[in-house]
């Protein structure tokens, strides 16, 4: 499926909507082999079994896909305590799948990502999917919005890789 | 074990270090079957092994006494996000281990676990654990302190069931 190079996953964590993009290299370009969107619904659900949905969606497409390692987001002090929480709590779970796997994590903050995309840290959200689309040789930018951040989050630590290793 | 009555496993979750203590009823009587506090070192080690140790202490703990549920404390604001976005991170694969097991979670805020076991929401840390020893007709104080805040959880539970059931 690669040359010379794992695939990595990417992910956007979220409580209600967790972002993925799984991307590889072929003949030395990174490709994209999947993406999407694992949601936890219905909105009124218990807690623990929203997180269940979530363990078991990353721990499925780890054991599928077999990536080298998670690319995931690094979330910083949000006013809003309550979503913060309650995506940390979804992350625990998604780094506790890469653990149960044994792949190692890598963390980057959503200013981090904007850089290695766009080489911009100003750059919006549509110029942002515009150069994943771009970067990916895709003809349309993937949907939907989570599956595209989760495909930056991949392409961010491809490029991390590339620039440190 | 117990008469009529489930245990119930109560949890203060925390990173480094979460407490738990185990509770059933013997002659209409609280006992508490066990406690102890889950450590994840060393501190510089990585997030995802860390949680994977929480999430497997907890999991050992509901497959070996098979509890009926979880009382896990709910966090509130904190001043220092850093320390509540690791904690909810605990959390978020505590929260798992139940969904995992299919036992349910309830929770509690500290102030109504403080007023559960004192009856007053203005009783000191050293007031609460005198009065868990009290409870369960122990001997000494629990120890650590997470343990014996894992069985706090657990009695304002079981003071829950008794009020409104």
């Amino acid at each position: 499926m690669t040359t010379g190079f794992e695939p990595i996953l990417g992910i956007d964590p979220g409580f209600a909507r967790c972002g993925y993009g799984l991307i590889g290299k072929e003949n030395n370009y990174p490709i994209a082999h999947t993406w999407g969107c694992i949601q936890t619904t219905p909105k009124t659900g218990d807690t623990s079994i929203r997180l269940l949905t979530i363990f078991e969606g990353i721990d499925d497409l780890i054991e599928t896909y077999k990536p080298s390692c998670l690319s995931c987001e690094k979330l910083f002090f949000s006013r809003n305590t309550t979503t913060a929480m309650q995506v940390s709590e979804a992350r625990g779970v998604i780094l506790l799948a890469a653990a149960k796997n044994h792949i190692p994590v890598y963390e980057y903050t959503p200013n981090q990502v904007k850089l290695a995309i766009t080489g911009s840290g100003k750059a919006d959200k549509k110029q942002i999917q515009m150069m994943i689309a771009r970067l990916l040789r895709l003809s349309e930018i993937p949907q939907p919005d989570d599956a595209a951040d989760g495909l930056s989050l991949a392409l961010c630590h491809m490029n991390w890789m590339r620039t440190y290793r």
